[in-house]
């Protein structure tokens, strides 16, 4: 992992660290399926229409032109022309109102796949990245409860990972906002986007900019940030929102949910839910839940799941579509995995076994010795060629593979772990390696 | 699967699809792996001097520019300039070079990923499509036998996919090449290109161009047509061209290679291999070995699986990098299993039981017994609303989960089949589905 990408921006894994990616993916999709999570792909192209339909939008957008297209790519301002999706949730959303009369609602699904931002690469940001996001969308209604489930999965979700520990921030759109307007400040986006900022320059800069750009008085200031200060790990949240003395519906109604979500999650995966009043996203179009994530301790890699409540994902004639959802960010967790080593995988190769040649006519008689080992699931490879056999097992060695498999001329067969040096009578159709050789391992360094 | 993309060329599946899709990704996977050939990814964008290094293409490339960037796209002909990759074979030429000294060769890797041609859709040809490669590559030297070995590795992992009967149809551009030279005709890469429209144009006018275009003697080009008439699917193709009675040492190298790997096959998957002498791939920059794959039935379809021996797929310094490989085209291969309905899933979800609410305080203790469920491995969703028991099987229903949990006030647990209707006392730390109802099935239409 010190290497550099040969395009900065666009990480690439070796054979090793591909494997920790995979137990990666595959945990994610093992715990969206349980919880009833059905898999979809959207294609990775949309047309700039498409992807700039809520107008102009703070992520670079990668369009794309025919190299051999002998015109200009002029076509930029084209709304039919063709860009990469800069997150999984725009192209998400069109494809519910595309395969609308297909989907059996509340439409529950993950997608785990690359997209593209043009953005000038940093730690933690990428150019091309993965992420794994789940919805749940309903059609015309969708019952809070599925923002509660969804944190819920999450929970689990990034608990089978080999991180440390996380904690997701939720807040809630509809208390802040009811509470914004119950001290008089109506441009209730203008101070989500103020609050947006308190991490990055500071309560007094908020305060400022709150006043300045705003209007707001010093008090409504205090007040904003009052309740920006409010974290807790369980209820009690709301009676600290209480005593700020502020009264409006839009705040009841929000600090009824974000309770739901909360009483909840710490009931069901204490300590990994947080109720923080500071979250805003306050560039994202959610009505409801927000959701942030950091990693405890990495706080400075940013948000490694994020998501919310939408109260219109899409709408088609005068049908609308509400949707929940979180997404992952894949690339970035797997990065810091890496870096970090908080997991490594046993060995680079599937290969449990290379079963050896003692001459080259021993070839076909070693791919039966093979076909049995794979037909008990156990990963094979066969010598190509019939070297001494100190070179075949250097060969094993330098690809990490764990056994390498004899069969002497009358056909009897021997095992041998390269590793200890133990060499023991074996028969193809019976013999299996210990479990934890028989797959390449991806080992957390973290107790749980 | 009436269903037209809303972008043409750009196919998306329904859940229902995705689940075949994922069946057959999960099975190359596990015949991959099983052979010992890991997983890597690369980026999807490479550069233009990169993509382009082999001189002219006949591939569409699409180019990428910066929507938001000022410039204009000019930078077409800038080498630096991003692009999406059109096969997986230019950029893992590139990741082995860049990552020569982390990887232990010969290396071995599977690669399923997304490709992008800019190119007019058509019936099987798409603009994003995925692949899936396997390759093996050495460090200066990779033996013959791999070329033997990754034929029935992809025999192996076609036949255990639910479509109908494939054959390999195999030829190596040393018999040819040598075949050709023997008769007089040295612009061997001019013949294969005309042989290679064979099934095109017919005969007759390849006879033609050959006379035209390359000035070959009418006998020239009937020796040539001759030999690419020769299809067998054991080694007995080995007696048909020598009994055209052409000499040249290329031509006996390649007849011995080819002989190796219809012998194997022919033993080890016997009728999935043919030695076919017509198979040109003359656009591309094969050595030994080359392979195209028909759907028998399908013919129209083109080939599933294409490939072949590099000499030299990479080079870094005075470094050569010989490599063996198949690419399997994945979206041209589900899109005919759905079209045809090969297999069809047996639901959309992988969801086995929806956990029924009693009342809307029943919320927590279905997510215990969902819990429960889901810790043996059975995917659960538990109801958001507690309604009518007829509505909430209706819900299951229409997503077709089969199986409805109930528990009654006093803590009693019930199961229900909503296909039969049978509902039975069930323990949820006991109780499973059958097997076949434990996760999607995809059923195959077609007996082996």
């Amino acid at each position: 992992m010190a290497r550099t990408p040969s395009l900065s921006g666009f990480p690439e894994w070796l054979p090793q660290e591909r494997v920790v990616e995979q137990h990666v993916l595959d945990t994610l999709r093992r715990v969206f399926e349980l919880h009833g999570f059905g898999s979809i792909e959207t294609r990775a192209v949309e047309t700039v229409g498409q992807l700039l339909r809520k107008g102009e939008i703070d992520k670079e957008v990668y369009g794309l032109s025919r190299l051999q297209d002998d015109e200009d790519a002029a076509g930029k301002q084209d709304p039919n022309a063709l860009a990469l999706h800069f997150d999984l949730t725009v192209p998400f959303a069109r494809y519910v109102v595309e395969n609308a009369g297909y989907l059996a609602f509340p439409f529950r699904r993950y997608q785990m796949q690359k997209v593209w931002r043009g953005e000038r690469p940093q730690e933690g940001r990428a150019r091309e990245f993965t992420q794994a996001d789940i919805d749940v969308v309903g059609d015309g209604e969708l019952p809070f409860r599925y923002d509660v489930e969804i944190v819920l999965v999450i929970a689990e979700a990034l608990s089978a990972l080999p991180i440390p520990e996380f904690r997701l921030r939720v807040n809630n759109r509809k208390l802040s906002e009811g509470f914004y307007r119950g001290i008089g400040l109506e441009d209730t986006a203008g101070v989500l986007r103020s609050i947006d900022k308190l991490e990055k320059i500071g309560a007094a800069k908020v305060a400022e900019l709150l006043q300045s750009e705003l209007g707001a008085t010093p008090e409504q200031a205090e007040a904003a940030l009052k309740l920006a200060t409010i974290q807790t790990l369980d209820t009690s949240f709301v009676e600290q929102v209480r005593a700020l003395g502020v009264e409006h519906p839009l705040l009841e109604e929000g600090l009824t949910e974000l309770e739901q979500v909360v009483a909840a999650a710490s009931l069901r995966a204490p300590g990994k839910v947080m109720a923080d009043l500071s979250i805003a996203r306050g560039l994202d179009y959610y009505t409801g839940t927000v959701v942030e994530t950091v990693l405890v301790g990495h706080e400075q890699l940013g948000s490694i799941c994020s998501g919310g409540r939408y109260e219109s994902l899409a709408t088609k004639g005068n049908r609308t579509f509400p949707g929940v959802g979180l997404s992952i960010g894949v690339t970035r967790l797997v990065s810091r995995i890496l870096s970090q080593e908080f997991a490594t995988a046993s060995r680079s190769v599937p290969t449990a076994v290379l079963v050896a040649l003692n001459d080259d006519e021993s070839w076909a008689g070693a791919q039966d010795v093979a076909a049995q080992l794979r037909s008990r699931g156990i990963a094979t490879e066969v010598a190509a060629k019939a070297e001494k056999f100190g070179k075949q097992i250097k060969y094993a060695d330098r690809r990490g593979i764990p056994f390498v498999w004899f069969t002497d001329a009358d056909g009897a067969h021997q095992v041998k772990d390269i590793r200890s040096g133990d060499q023991v009578a074996a028969d193809p159709a019976l013999w299996s390696p210990a479990a934890e050789d028989l797959r390449p391992q991806v080992i957390a360094r973290l107790a749980d």
